[in-house]
Protein backbone atom coordinates (compact mmCIF):
# COMPACT_ATOMS: atom_id res chain seq x y z
CA UNK A 1 0.00 0.00 0.00
CA UNK A 2 1.86 3.74 -0.65
CA UNK A 3 1.54 6.47 1.28
CA UNK A 4 -0.69 8.23 -0.44
CA UNK A 5 -3.68 5.61 0.18
CA UNK A 6 -2.61 5.20 3.83
CA UNK A 7 -2.76 9.23 4.34
CA UNK A 8 -6.03 9.41 2.94
CA UNK A 9 -7.46 6.44 5.39
CA UNK A 10 -5.79 8.12 8.08
CA UNK A 11 -8.01 11.35 7.04
CA UNK A 12 -11.02 9.20 6.61
CA UNK A 13 -10.29 7.36 9.77
CA UNK A 14 -10.35 10.91 12.04
CA UNK A 15 -13.52 11.61 10.19
CA UNK A 16 -15.50 9.01 11.50
CA UNK A 17 -13.92 9.32 14.92
CA UNK A 18 -11.50 6.54 15.26
CA UNK A 19 -7.85 6.07 16.36
CA UNK A 20 -4.82 6.01 14.03
CA UNK A 21 -1.44 5.29 14.90
CA UNK A 22 1.18 7.33 14.61
CA UNK A 23 5.28 7.68 14.71
CA UNK A 24 6.93 10.27 15.34
CA UNK A 25 10.56 9.42 13.96
CA UNK A 26 13.83 7.81 15.14
CA UNK A 27 15.62 11.24 15.36
CA UNK A 28 13.05 12.34 18.23
CA UNK A 29 10.88 10.10 20.61
CA UNK A 30 10.80 7.20 18.69
CA UNK A 31 7.12 6.67 20.02
CA UNK A 32 4.08 5.56 18.73
CA UNK A 33 1.12 7.63 20.00
CA UNK A 34 -2.39 6.55 19.08
CA UNK A 35 -4.55 9.44 18.66
CA UNK A 36 -8.46 10.77 17.84
CA UNK A 37 -10.48 13.50 17.19
CA UNK A 38 -11.47 14.84 20.39
CA UNK A 39 -15.10 15.63 19.18
CA UNK A 40 -15.75 12.14 18.94
CA UNK A 41 -14.05 10.72 22.00
CA UNK A 42 -16.59 8.56 24.24
CA UNK A 43 -16.13 6.76 27.13
CA UNK A 44 -14.84 3.72 25.23
CA UNK A 45 -12.03 5.46 23.56
CA UNK A 46 -10.64 6.49 27.35
CA UNK A 47 -10.69 3.14 28.42
CA UNK A 48 -9.29 1.56 24.78
CA UNK A 49 -6.46 4.28 25.60
CA UNK A 50 -5.75 3.44 29.44
CA UNK A 51 -5.89 -0.07 28.59
CA UNK A 52 -3.93 -0.23 25.11
CA UNK A 53 -1.63 2.47 25.07
CA UNK A 54 -0.77 3.30 28.65
CA UNK A 55 0.53 7.01 28.48
CA UNK A 56 -0.88 10.13 29.67
CA UNK A 57 -4.42 11.22 27.72
CA UNK A 58 -3.74 14.55 26.41
CA UNK A 59 -6.10 16.91 24.64
CA UNK A 60 -3.97 18.68 22.19
CA UNK A 61 -5.68 22.02 20.78
CA UNK A 62 -4.42 24.35 17.42
CA UNK A 63 -2.50 27.80 18.66
CA UNK A 64 -5.22 29.32 17.28
CA UNK A 65 -7.59 27.98 19.35
CA UNK A 66 -5.16 28.29 22.58
CA UNK A 67 -5.05 32.12 21.36
CA UNK A 68 -8.88 32.89 21.26
CA UNK A 69 -9.03 31.68 25.15
CA UNK A 70 -5.45 33.20 26.05
CA UNK A 71 -3.80 29.83 27.02
CA UNK A 72 -0.68 29.63 27.97
CA UNK A 73 2.16 27.06 28.14
CA UNK A 74 2.80 26.08 31.43
CA UNK A 75 6.10 26.56 31.35
CA UNK A 76 5.24 30.27 31.36
CA UNK A 77 2.53 29.97 34.19
CA UNK A 78 5.81 28.52 36.27
CA UNK A 79 7.99 31.44 35.30
CA UNK A 80 5.63 33.83 35.65
CA UNK A 81 4.83 32.19 39.13
CA UNK A 82 8.33 32.77 40.19
CA UNK A 83 7.99 36.05 41.49
CA UNK A 84 6.12 34.51 44.41
CA UNK A 85 8.12 30.97 44.40
CA UNK A 86 11.53 31.51 42.44
CA UNK A 87 12.65 27.73 43.70
CA UNK A 88 10.71 27.47 40.55
CA UNK A 89 12.92 28.84 38.23
CA UNK A 90 15.62 25.59 39.28
CA UNK A 91 13.03 23.24 37.64
CA UNK A 92 13.22 25.07 34.04
CA UNK A 93 13.19 22.29 31.32
CA UNK A 94 16.24 23.53 29.76
CA UNK A 95 17.29 19.68 28.89
CA UNK A 96 14.33 17.83 27.66
CA UNK A 97 16.31 15.09 25.07
CA UNK A 98 14.17 15.66 21.87
CA UNK A 99 12.88 19.17 21.72
CA UNK A 100 13.11 22.57 22.59
CA UNK A 101 10.56 22.50 24.69
CA UNK A 102 6.95 20.75 25.96
CA UNK A 103 3.85 21.54 24.72
CA UNK A 104 2.18 21.49 27.76
CA UNK A 105 -0.41 23.99 29.39
CA UNK A 106 -2.78 23.43 32.19
CA UNK A 107 -4.89 20.19 33.79
CA UNK A 108 -8.62 20.70 33.54
CA UNK A 109 -11.55 18.76 34.70
CA UNK A 110 -14.51 19.67 33.05
CA UNK A 111 -16.85 21.26 36.11
CA UNK A 112 -20.05 19.08 35.53
CA UNK A 113 -17.26 15.80 36.04
CA UNK A 114 -17.04 14.45 39.41
CA UNK A 115 -13.73 13.12 40.48
CA UNK A 116 -12.25 14.04 36.64
CA UNK A 117 -10.18 10.61 36.56
CA UNK A 118 -13.16 8.32 35.38
CA UNK A 119 -13.30 7.02 31.32
CA UNK A 120 -17.07 8.87 31.94
CA UNK A 121 -15.42 12.16 32.89
CA UNK A 122 -12.21 12.85 30.91
CA UNK A 123 -14.27 11.71 27.78
CA UNK A 124 -16.54 14.42 28.99
CA UNK A 125 -13.70 17.08 29.31
CA UNK A 126 -11.73 16.20 26.37
CA UNK A 127 -15.24 15.90 23.76
CA UNK A 128 -17.20 18.98 25.06
CA UNK A 129 -13.92 21.29 25.04
CA UNK A 130 -13.78 20.12 21.18
CA UNK A 131 -17.44 21.19 20.83
CA UNK A 132 -16.68 24.36 22.68
CA UNK A 133 -14.27 25.08 20.29
CA UNK A 134 -16.15 23.84 17.10
CA UNK A 135 -19.16 26.26 18.04
CA UNK A 136 -16.70 29.26 18.44
CA UNK A 137 -17.69 29.63 22.49
CA UNK A 138 -14.23 30.78 23.75
CA UNK A 139 -15.56 32.94 26.63
CA UNK A 140 -17.11 29.28 27.87
CA UNK A 141 -13.90 28.12 28.89
CA UNK A 142 -13.43 28.99 32.26
CA UNK A 143 -17.46 28.66 33.02
CA UNK A 144 -17.12 25.49 31.54
CA UNK A 145 -13.85 23.85 32.86
CA UNK A 146 -12.04 24.26 35.96
CA UNK A 147 -7.71 23.79 36.66
CA UNK A 148 -6.19 21.87 37.90
CA UNK A 149 -7.59 18.43 36.79
CA UNK A 150 -7.01 15.39 35.41
CA UNK A 151 -7.30 15.99 31.20
CA UNK A 152 -3.76 17.63 30.08
CA UNK A 153 -4.01 20.02 27.55
CA UNK A 154 -1.25 20.53 25.14
CA UNK A 155 -0.86 23.65 23.14
CA UNK A 156 0.02 23.20 19.35
CA UNK A 157 3.13 25.28 17.92
CA UNK A 158 1.79 28.11 15.71
CA UNK A 159 1.40 26.61 11.95
CA UNK A 160 1.85 22.99 13.47
CA UNK A 161 4.71 20.92 12.03
CA UNK A 162 6.18 24.11 10.23
CA UNK A 163 7.52 24.83 14.14
CA UNK A 164 7.58 21.90 16.08
CA UNK A 165 7.29 18.12 15.01
CA UNK A 166 5.92 16.92 18.22
CA UNK A 167 2.82 14.05 18.40
CA UNK A 168 0.77 16.89 19.09
CA UNK A 169 1.38 19.13 16.02
CA UNK A 170 1.67 15.88 13.79
CA UNK A 171 -2.22 15.24 14.99
CA UNK A 172 -3.11 18.64 14.87
CA UNK A 173 -1.78 18.76 11.37
CA UNK A 174 -4.05 16.04 10.81
CA UNK A 175 -7.12 17.04 11.83
CA UNK A 176 -6.20 20.25 9.79
CA UNK A 177 -5.95 18.02 6.54
CA UNK A 178 -8.92 15.62 7.54
CA UNK A 179 -11.14 18.60 7.51
CA UNK A 180 -12.19 17.49 11.45
CA UNK A 181 -11.98 20.29 14.56
CA UNK A 182 -7.93 20.90 15.26
CA UNK A 183 -8.31 19.44 18.80
CA UNK A 184 -7.16 16.16 19.46
CA UNK A 185 -6.64 13.48 21.93
CA UNK A 186 -2.56 11.64 22.03
CA UNK A 187 -1.98 9.11 24.87
CA UNK A 188 1.79 7.65 24.01
CA UNK A 189 1.73 3.41 23.67
CA UNK A 190 3.99 2.03 25.94
CA UNK A 191 5.36 -1.89 26.42
CA UNK A 192 4.96 -3.03 29.88
CA UNK A 193 7.23 -6.18 28.73
CA UNK A 194 10.91 -3.78 28.35
CA UNK A 195 9.37 -0.60 30.12
CA UNK A 196 9.74 1.15 27.03
CA UNK A 197 7.95 2.59 24.56
CA UNK A 198 6.25 0.23 22.47
CA UNK A 199 8.01 -0.78 19.24
CA UNK A 200 7.28 -0.30 15.71
CA UNK A 201 6.75 -3.81 14.70
CA UNK A 202 4.47 -4.24 17.96
CA UNK A 203 2.71 -1.09 16.69
CA UNK A 204 2.64 -2.36 13.32
CA UNK A 205 0.93 -5.93 14.82
CA UNK A 206 -1.33 -4.35 16.96
CA UNK A 207 -2.78 -1.96 14.06
CA UNK A 208 -3.32 -4.98 11.75
CA UNK A 209 -5.56 -6.92 14.77
CA UNK A 210 -7.51 -3.69 15.20
CA UNK A 211 -7.84 -2.71 11.46
CA UNK A 212 -6.21 0.40 12.39
CA UNK A 213 -3.84 2.50 10.12
CA UNK A 214 -0.29 3.18 11.43
CA UNK A 215 1.11 6.26 9.62
CA UNK A 216 4.75 7.86 9.81
CA UNK A 217 5.16 11.71 11.61
CA UNK A 218 7.72 12.15 8.51
CA UNK A 219 5.16 11.32 5.35
CA UNK A 220 2.63 13.59 7.41
CA UNK A 221 4.25 16.40 7.54
CA UNK A 222 5.49 15.97 3.95
CA UNK A 223 2.36 15.80 2.94
CA UNK A 224 1.24 19.53 5.37
CA UNK A 225 4.68 21.06 4.04
CA UNK A 226 3.40 20.60 0.32
CA UNK A 227 -0.03 21.35 0.72
CA UNK A 228 -0.12 24.05 2.89
CA UNK B 1 -10.43 -11.02 59.22
CA UNK B 2 -10.71 -8.19 62.25
CA UNK B 3 -9.03 -4.39 60.95
CA UNK B 4 -6.55 -5.03 63.12
CA UNK B 5 -5.32 -7.35 61.35
CA UNK B 6 -5.66 -5.79 57.84
CA UNK B 7 -4.13 -2.46 59.20
CA UNK B 8 -1.02 -4.82 60.10
CA UNK B 9 -1.09 -6.53 57.04
CA UNK B 10 -1.15 -2.96 55.02
CA UNK B 11 1.82 -1.59 57.08
CA UNK B 12 3.43 -4.73 55.89
CA UNK B 13 2.36 -4.72 52.39
CA UNK B 14 4.21 -1.34 52.54
CA UNK B 15 7.26 -1.68 54.07
CA UNK B 16 7.72 -4.77 51.46
CA UNK B 17 7.03 -2.50 48.31
CA UNK B 18 3.79 -3.95 47.51
CA UNK B 19 0.65 -2.66 46.60
CA UNK B 20 -2.57 -2.09 49.03
CA UNK B 21 -6.03 -0.82 47.88
CA UNK B 22 -7.59 1.75 49.53
CA UNK B 23 -11.37 3.09 49.33
CA UNK B 24 -11.81 6.43 50.66
CA UNK B 25 -15.63 7.01 51.85
CA UNK B 26 -19.18 6.57 50.58
CA UNK B 27 -19.47 10.58 51.03
CA UNK B 28 -16.13 11.44 49.37
CA UNK B 29 -15.01 9.92 46.16
CA UNK B 30 -16.19 6.14 46.47
CA UNK B 31 -13.27 5.13 44.45
CA UNK B 32 -10.48 2.61 45.51
CA UNK B 33 -6.86 4.11 44.76
CA UNK B 34 -3.71 1.46 44.04
CA UNK B 35 -1.19 2.56 46.65
CA UNK B 36 2.47 2.08 47.50
CA UNK B 37 5.80 3.09 49.45
CA UNK B 38 7.29 5.37 45.92
CA UNK B 39 10.92 4.38 47.14
CA UNK B 40 9.94 1.13 46.31
CA UNK B 41 8.65 1.64 42.95
CA UNK B 42 9.80 -0.30 39.98
CA UNK B 43 9.32 -0.18 36.01
CA UNK B 44 6.74 -3.15 37.24
CA UNK B 45 4.50 -1.30 39.63
CA UNK B 46 4.15 1.47 36.64
CA UNK B 47 3.15 -1.16 33.88
CA UNK B 48 0.37 -2.72 37.06
CA UNK B 49 -0.98 0.54 37.69
CA UNK B 50 -1.09 1.19 34.32
CA UNK B 51 -3.23 -2.31 33.32
CA UNK B 52 -4.94 -3.02 36.61
CA UNK B 53 -6.12 0.23 37.42
CA UNK B 54 -5.59 2.96 34.95
CA UNK B 55 -5.79 6.38 36.34
CA UNK B 56 -3.51 8.74 36.99
CA UNK B 57 -0.18 7.70 38.45
CA UNK B 58 0.82 10.68 40.89
CA UNK B 59 3.07 11.19 43.53
CA UNK B 60 1.93 11.89 47.12
CA UNK B 61 4.76 14.29 49.77
CA UNK B 62 4.26 14.76 52.80
CA UNK B 63 3.79 18.17 54.05
CA UNK B 64 6.93 18.27 55.74
CA UNK B 65 8.53 17.34 52.65
CA UNK B 66 6.77 19.51 50.48
CA UNK B 67 7.87 22.62 53.22
CA UNK B 68 11.64 21.50 52.85
CA UNK B 69 11.43 22.28 48.83
CA UNK B 70 9.00 25.14 48.90
CA UNK B 71 6.44 23.19 46.70
CA UNK B 72 3.39 25.24 46.30
CA UNK B 73 0.02 23.50 45.12
CA UNK B 74 -0.94 24.14 41.28
CA UNK B 75 -3.82 26.42 42.26
CA UNK B 76 -1.28 28.86 44.36
CA UNK B 77 1.00 28.82 41.59
CA UNK B 78 -1.84 29.60 38.96
CA UNK B 79 -3.04 32.02 41.52
CA UNK B 80 0.55 33.91 41.03
CA UNK B 81 0.50 34.01 37.54
CA UNK B 82 -3.08 35.54 37.18
CA UNK B 83 -1.41 38.45 37.23
CA UNK B 84 0.72 37.95 33.89
CA UNK B 85 -2.58 35.76 32.85
CA UNK B 86 -5.63 37.18 34.01
CA UNK B 87 -8.30 34.70 32.19
CA UNK B 88 -6.23 31.91 34.58
CA UNK B 89 -8.71 32.85 37.61
CA UNK B 90 -11.56 32.14 35.54
CA UNK B 91 -10.54 28.29 35.75
CA UNK B 92 -10.73 28.49 39.77
CA UNK B 93 -11.88 24.97 41.03
CA UNK B 94 -14.18 26.75 42.88
CA UNK B 95 -16.79 23.95 42.82
CA UNK B 96 -15.18 20.32 43.36
CA UNK B 97 -17.71 18.49 44.75
CA UNK B 98 -16.50 15.77 46.87
CA UNK B 99 -14.29 18.51 48.46
CA UNK B 100 -12.70 22.21 49.09
CA UNK B 101 -9.27 21.82 47.47
CA UNK B 102 -7.56 18.92 45.60
CA UNK B 103 -3.85 18.38 46.27
CA UNK B 104 -2.52 18.53 43.01
CA UNK B 105 0.53 20.50 42.77
CA UNK B 106 3.23 20.52 39.67
CA UNK B 107 4.14 17.58 37.28
CA UNK B 108 7.97 16.20 36.66
CA UNK B 109 10.25 14.29 35.04
CA UNK B 110 13.77 12.96 36.35
CA UNK B 111 16.48 14.86 34.24
CA UNK B 112 17.85 12.07 33.74
CA UNK B 113 14.61 10.37 31.80
CA UNK B 114 14.11 10.42 27.76
CA UNK B 115 10.13 11.02 27.63
CA UNK B 116 9.40 10.96 31.25
CA UNK B 117 6.37 9.03 30.28
CA UNK B 118 7.80 5.24 29.80
CA UNK B 119 7.65 2.40 32.78
CA UNK B 120 11.58 2.59 33.36
CA UNK B 121 11.11 6.93 33.22
CA UNK B 122 8.45 7.37 35.40
CA UNK B 123 9.65 4.39 37.80
CA UNK B 124 12.83 6.28 38.44
CA UNK B 125 11.33 9.78 38.69
CA UNK B 126 8.91 8.37 41.61
CA UNK B 127 11.53 6.32 43.46
CA UNK B 128 14.77 8.56 43.17
CA UNK B 129 12.30 11.51 44.28
CA UNK B 130 11.70 9.26 47.54
CA UNK B 131 15.11 8.77 47.94
CA UNK B 132 16.05 11.83 47.74
CA UNK B 133 13.81 13.01 50.91
CA UNK B 134 14.26 10.44 52.37
CA UNK B 135 18.23 11.25 52.39
CA UNK B 136 17.45 15.08 53.35
CA UNK B 137 18.98 16.01 50.07
CA UNK B 138 16.25 18.77 49.55
CA UNK B 139 18.49 21.11 47.81
CA UNK B 140 18.85 18.86 44.47
CA UNK B 141 15.16 19.00 43.49
CA UNK B 142 15.66 21.34 41.06
CA UNK B 143 18.81 19.63 40.25
CA UNK B 144 17.48 16.32 39.97
CA UNK B 145 13.48 17.32 38.59
CA UNK B 146 12.54 19.21 35.42
CA UNK B 147 8.60 20.33 34.90
CA UNK B 148 6.50 20.16 33.60
CA UNK B 149 6.57 16.27 33.54
CA UNK B 150 4.85 13.20 33.45
CA UNK B 151 4.72 12.39 37.26
CA UNK B 152 1.60 14.24 39.16
CA UNK B 153 2.87 15.71 42.59
CA UNK B 154 0.13 15.69 45.36
CA UNK B 155 1.06 17.88 48.21
CA UNK B 156 -0.53 16.38 51.66
CA UNK B 157 -2.11 18.41 54.00
CA UNK B 158 -0.59 19.14 57.46
CA UNK B 159 -0.85 16.61 59.48
CA UNK B 160 -2.72 13.98 56.82
CA UNK B 161 -5.63 13.21 58.04
CA UNK B 162 -6.51 15.31 60.48
CA UNK B 163 -6.80 18.42 57.84
CA UNK B 164 -8.26 16.45 54.80
CA UNK B 165 -9.39 12.99 54.38
CA UNK B 166 -8.67 12.26 50.25
CA UNK B 167 -6.51 9.42 49.54
CA UNK B 168 -3.20 11.38 49.35
CA UNK B 169 -3.05 12.43 53.29
CA UNK B 170 -4.67 8.84 53.91
CA UNK B 171 -1.79 7.24 52.13
CA UNK B 172 0.57 9.14 53.78
CA UNK B 173 -0.77 8.50 57.15
CA UNK B 174 -0.43 4.95 55.98
CA UNK B 175 3.29 5.28 55.44
CA UNK B 176 4.01 7.19 58.82
CA UNK B 177 2.39 4.35 60.64
CA UNK B 178 4.29 1.68 58.93
CA UNK B 179 7.37 3.69 59.29
CA UNK B 180 8.43 4.11 55.74
CA UNK B 181 9.55 7.18 53.98
CA UNK B 182 5.96 9.66 53.70
CA UNK B 183 5.89 9.44 50.13
CA UNK B 184 3.56 7.17 47.88
CA UNK B 185 1.84 6.40 44.59
CA UNK B 186 -1.53 6.89 44.61
CA UNK B 187 -3.40 5.72 41.45
CA UNK B 188 -7.48 5.61 40.63
CA UNK B 189 -8.75 2.27 39.91
CA UNK B 190 -11.17 2.17 36.90
CA UNK B 191 -14.07 -0.16 35.51
CA UNK B 192 -13.89 0.25 31.52
CA UNK B 193 -17.11 -1.39 31.29
CA UNK B 194 -19.42 1.12 33.43
CA UNK B 195 -17.12 4.41 32.70
CA UNK B 196 -16.86 4.75 36.51
CA UNK B 197 -14.52 4.03 39.34
CA UNK B 198 -14.14 0.25 39.55
CA UNK B 199 -16.91 -0.80 42.51
CA UNK B 200 -15.85 -1.86 46.08
CA UNK B 201 -17.04 -5.16 45.03
CA UNK B 202 -14.67 -5.40 41.78
CA UNK B 203 -12.15 -4.03 43.90
CA UNK B 204 -12.46 -6.82 46.57
CA UNK B 205 -11.90 -9.47 43.96
CA UNK B 206 -9.36 -8.01 42.46
CA UNK B 207 -7.34 -8.22 45.84
CA UNK B 208 -8.02 -11.77 46.77
CA UNK B 209 -6.64 -13.23 43.07
CA UNK B 210 -3.50 -10.68 43.52
CA UNK B 211 -3.19 -11.23 47.35
CA UNK B 212 -3.55 -7.82 48.09
CA UNK B 213 -5.13 -5.85 51.28
CA UNK B 214 -7.66 -3.69 50.88
CA UNK B 215 -8.77 -0.98 53.53
CA UNK B 216 -11.57 0.95 54.20
CA UNK B 217 -10.10 4.61 54.54
CA UNK B 218 -12.05 5.41 57.47
CA UNK B 219 -10.19 2.43 59.75
CA UNK B 220 -7.10 3.81 58.70
CA UNK B 221 -8.31 7.62 59.58
CA UNK B 222 -9.24 6.24 62.98
CA UNK B 223 -6.49 4.23 63.70
CA UNK B 224 -4.28 7.56 62.95
CA UNK B 225 -6.17 9.86 65.26
CA UNK B 226 -6.18 7.72 68.19
CA UNK B 227 -2.61 7.39 68.00
CA UNK B 228 -1.30 10.12 66.24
Amino acid sequence: MNQETDLEKGFEALRQGKFILVYDNDDREGEIDMIIASEFVTPKSIATMRNDAGGLICNCISSKFCDEINLPFMVDIMAAATEKYPNLAELAPNDIPYDERSSFSIWVNHRKSFTGVTDHDRAMTISEMAKMFKDGKFDEFGKTFRSPGHVCLLRGAVDTVKNRRGHTEIGLAMCEMAGVTPVCVVCEMMDGETGQATSFDDAKKYAEENDLVLLRGNDIIKKYLEEY
